[in-house]
């Protein structure tokens, strides 16, 4: 069934996959901007929003005429994003957003959530088991949201789904996070300073994410749903996989930097349910052909 | 050391006791009301405000200057409870609420919780191991509170505790909960009906709970904490009790009614972590005299 759906976070980094799958399944997507579109995809309806003004937003939904929600927006800036301030102001506008979707009529909700919802101490994550625990601000606020929506589409007779992605890398990246700053050290010819990366993590193509929003949002799914691979790789893995693409191993400086000081040795989801849900949606990257992807995008912004 | 301390729905079923207590403990309690006053604490400072309009409560926080919020309130209505939309209302009001006394400089914040954030089927409830995973709109609004108050504080460099009171009876108590039906049921000379009342279930007396709550918000503690009695009693057992002091055995029917759908067999707190912490609270009454206390109440009301 063809869905209006608005995208929030459609211009950025898991939205942009997410805006281009909906667009390509056939649906209406509306994706609100605050920015400028650097990249826009085609078909979609781009309009100029800033989500955390009320009367702008009530003025979106109001015109959208959506009957579906994907809510990806966060907080712009990535760097420090597990423990920046702005996170609380994503938590209370992304429950007035919520809100407002509904009390205009909305059907349907989809979140983007976050592996950092779960207790790492566990280290395989599995949906409806491992206790939710985040331990850090970021975590801790998506879990308030996850609840908060969840509990507006209760009271409104509204469907609820969450997809949670694990540890993503790909084009678009912010140049603060681990794949980017090797891709861009080596491309460079500079050295790339690492931890040890003995950490075992579910590492996903944003487009695999991004898609996996996308395929949940058009579902009739509800409930929390892991969007990873479920294969840890080893970080050390994924940056000497970055080196032989680039051919430059002899920068790889491994032990170089500190890991940080709460750093779980594994962080993998567990996929079975995702996988027996029916959702039409499974990754296409592997490690190899992922990598690949993202330094030919990061090679051509030089 | 002396607090100022903001109580939000100090002149309720459980606020009523947090403030008596904070009063007696030498703190200075402010407490907003948007009802008439029906039974005020001598030595609290009562001021008309409604919490969910944001200029009154910044007022109201501006005035008070407290470094300490004991929030206490949720709606009004306490009948349907566990399902109704306005807890997605509070849920909103709360997080503002939050929001607002951090931003004026607030240094604590007290939540008052519910056993319903924990997974019911797990029956005994610990803090930290058993998992939240409410299976009410009530929970699951709370849980979200809970979660966004934490982020909160850590973003304002503020404390964070939440209690996590039981089940409840005491004076005061809405005449649509158990305990009150079957009192003013038999102190009328009407039939009981209940359900098989079998459910083993933790009880606690309000003014137990609210000096719990006291407790904690004056305490410098954080973190999640039960406030229960760590006694699993059947339902049935309460209700026989308040039968035999009445002196009315014969008006409790028991199996007249069914049980909800979804009734687990056993809720109790683990109250290790509470006995734990050096809180300066126990519980005062036994099921005997807390019985016997709501009746007396009860009847004056007559």
């Amino acid at each position: 069934m063809t869905q209006t759906i608005i995208v929030t976070g459609g211009t950025g980094f898991i939205g942009f996959h997410a805006v281009t799958e909906l667009v390509a399944r056939g649906h209406k997507v509306i994706v609100p901007t605050s920015r400028p579109i650097s990249e826009s995809v085609s078909g979609a309806h781009y309009v100029a929003c800033d989500l955390t003004d009320p009367a702008a937003r009530q003025k979106l939904i109001s015109e959208a005429g959506a009957d579906t929600l994907l809510h990806i927006a966060w907080r712009a800036a990535v760097s420090g994003l597990w423990g920046a301030p702005e996170n609380t102001d994503w938590l209370q506008a992304s429950l007035a957003l919520g809100r407002d979707f509904l009390d205009a009529g909305g059907k349907r909700i989809a979140l983007c959530g976050s592996c950092g919802e779960y207790d790492w101490t566990s280290g395989i994550c599995i949906e409806d088991v491992t206790p939710l625990r985040p331990n850090t601000i970021y975590g801790t606020a998506k879990v308030s949201v996850l609840h908060g929506l969840s509990a507006m589409c209760q009271v409104a007779g509204a469907s609820f789904v969450a997809g949670r992605p694990f540890f993503i890398y790909g084009p678009r990246e912010h140049e603060s996070r681990l794949t980017a700053y090797v891709i861009n050290s080596l491309l460079a010819g500079d050295e790339a300073a690492c931890s040890h990366g003995m950490q075992l993590r579910d590492y996903s193509h944003v487009a695999d994410v991004g898609r996996g929003m996308a395929a949940l949002a058009a579902s009739d799914l509800t409930g929390e749903y892991n969007i990873g691979t479920g294969q840890a790789v080893r970080v050390k893995d994924v940056i000497l996989e970055i080196a032989s693409a680039v051919g430059r191993n002899d920068l790889v400086k491994l032990g170089a930097r500190e890991a940080p000081a709460f750093e779980p040795p594994l962080i993998v989801a567990d996929m079975s349910k995702t996988r027996a849900s029916g959702l039409d949606w499974a990754p296409r990257f592997s490690l190899e052909t992922g990598v690949a992807d993202t330094i030919d995008w990061f090679r051509a912004q030089l």
